[in-house]
């Protein structure tokens, strides 16, 4: 199960809406079948898993992440597939998230007469999957805030210089996050004054996640990087008055612009809007406003802050996290720290919502 | 040497000004005799570990954390001790850090015939006493900086709550840190916000160090717990234009005034003042402003920040680090992260400033 496992977090990032799954397959103490889901559309890990064992699954053992599926949806269910080829026992990580489905794939299999055990590191798979389950159960993105920082909670100096903050390692990882999420969500206050590119950039290949702006009043400049540089699709999503002939100017480049009916973005709406349009899931990056909605209607899942080893002081110095804020201390959000490691020269912290169920 | 090390690190905190030193004897593979200076004023290691080693010491074998002394201060040279006793061969780890007097005890045992080798765990050695060596080599206290904020580098809310930030366990360990400080510095305005005690609180015993207030034009109230309260000393370092008659009532209260012949108060002066007192070593903690002086002066040698699991969040929420700040990124303090631990639920970050000696 532990190679399954290392299977499926290979193809983080590359499966989505489909979650990451893994598959071996075991004859008397020998591996004779193992396979990945690799990308939505293609077949699911157990048919590359048995179909490398050919005629050895017969009377062999199943090892798969998550509960092999029961309906026809683009391939055909697993769990026949798993029957026809005379596997004797199946062991599963997670169930699946759906209630609607949960169990059906399991009973399918159970009443063919196969044993079937589930729960064997169940933890690690469910974590591999935090995001697919979150949006199959919501169908909502789940949502990560990104921030790096001075070792004194500052973002950039008093005269709003920021670059940069954090060493190569760090950013390079920042990187690795984009290409895990289906998109990457600024508020046009970032546009304005950094003009990023918003896109992957990782030794080999990454993926561009969709690049989504919070731009209430349709102020990203027509020569923004996100609007001509084409290198991932640009999404906008704007108030009830954003201007008509800028809408049409925008989406002449290739922009998909997305307007909700009221005078500003209420944070639910925009993830509503989001998790229709299939995204599940959003790397938050700033600006501090930005993340200070998120932090103020605790929409999101996730923090992940890189700590610099600097000091840059300043009372009017940018932080992280603006906006209203918190009044007193029993409102304010409580986390749990996940991990804390080195990245070269910074520090990663990953921290979730206390008592989240993420 | 690890044992003589071991025994030095428990007397951190109660031998200021002297160093902190363990000596342990060691005959035909046994250990014979072990010692550890205590306090200011009472016996060296070496004497405790001869002492006890007795007639054993002949032809023994001494293992010391710093160099024996070869003057006469308040007790007889060291090393002379040594050489009556017929030591054979000495171990040292740290040399003695006052260029006028290193070296005059090796060499007096080597003269008189005994085999001496220096830098044997000398690292772990120096480290212990950082703050001992500095203040020998300058004159001036060691400066540690000690905050604690949110994971959003907030120190209170907009409405500026901060109790409590920190859990249990890092408000204990900063107790801690006040123990092995001689004087804790704090600005006035945390003196007028929070009237704090600024006393050690620990299991067992604790050192209260010297509570030191920076206040420029005395607005300490008369009824404030560091004046009244009596459980340790408390120093307030004034500017030249401190009212006269306050000055008197607070001497009445037992507060020693100590004034600066300026109208602000240079962090440089100040240190200068405390040094020349005795003060070997300063915590530090706060409020913003002061820290953003120390910060801006580039007067300190050790930072240690606490971070919480929470997120406060607000623009005009405070950080731990305010005044001017750098302007550039070109400037601002550039550190070397020494530790990164949990501390119960809250994670402790030691920093250094980068290519420092300390």
């Amino acid at each position: 199960m532990k190679l399954a496992i290392e299977m499926a977090r290979t193809t983080l990032g590359q499966t989505s809406p489909n979650p990451v799954v893994g598959a071996v397959v075991v004859q008397e103490g020998q591996v004779v079948g193992m396979g990945a889901h690799l990308k939505a559309g293609q077949p699911h890990a157990e048919v590359y898993a048995l179909e490398m064992a050919g005629e050895k699954a017969e009377g062999a053992t199943l090892y798969v992440t998550l509960e092999p599926c029961a309906h026809h949806g683009k391939t055909p269910p697993c769990a026949d597939l798993v029957i026809h080829r005379g596997i004797k026992k199946v062991f599963i990580a997670s169930t699946d998230p759906n209630p609607l489905v949960a169990g059906k794939g399991i009973k399918r299999m159970k009443d063919a007469g196969i044993e079937v055990e589930v729960g064997l590191l169940r933890e690690e798979a469910d974590e591999l999957n935090q995001v697919f389950f979150h949006y199959v159960s919501t169908g909502l993105p789940y949502v990560t805030l990104k921030t790096a920082t001075s070792l004194d909670g500052k973002t950039a100096t008093v005269t709003r210089e920021s670059k940069w903050i954090t060493g190569e390692e760090a950013r390079a990882d920042v990187h690795q996050l984009r290409h895990t999420h289906d998109g990457i969500l600024v508020g046009v206050e970032t546009v304005l004054i950094d003009n990023p590119s918003l896109t992957t950039r990782l030794q080999g290949e990454g993926k561009n996640p969709i690049r989504i702006i919070l731009d209430t009043h349709l102020r990203t400049p027509l020569d923004a990087n996100v609007v001509i540089d084409r290198k991932a699709p640009t999404w906008i999503i704007s108030g009830k008055g954003a201007n008509a002939k800028k809408i049409q100017e925008l989406e002449k480049q290739g922009v998909l612009l997305l307007q909700l009916p009221s005078d500003e973005l209420a944070l639910s709406s925009v993830l509503s809007l989001l998790g229709e349009r299939g995204i599940t899931s959003i790397l938050v990056e700033g600006g501090a406003t930005v993340h200070g909605s998120f932090l103020k209607s605790r929409l999101f899942h996730q923090v992940i802050v890189y700590i610099a080893p600097k000091l840059i002081g300043g009372k009017e110095a940018l932080t992280s996290f603006n906006g209203e804020g918190f009044r007193s201390m029993s409102e304010v959000e409580q986390l749990e720290f996940k991990s804390v490691e080195m990245f070269g020269r910074d520090i990663k912290i990953v921290a979730v919502p206390k008592e989240s169920d993420s």
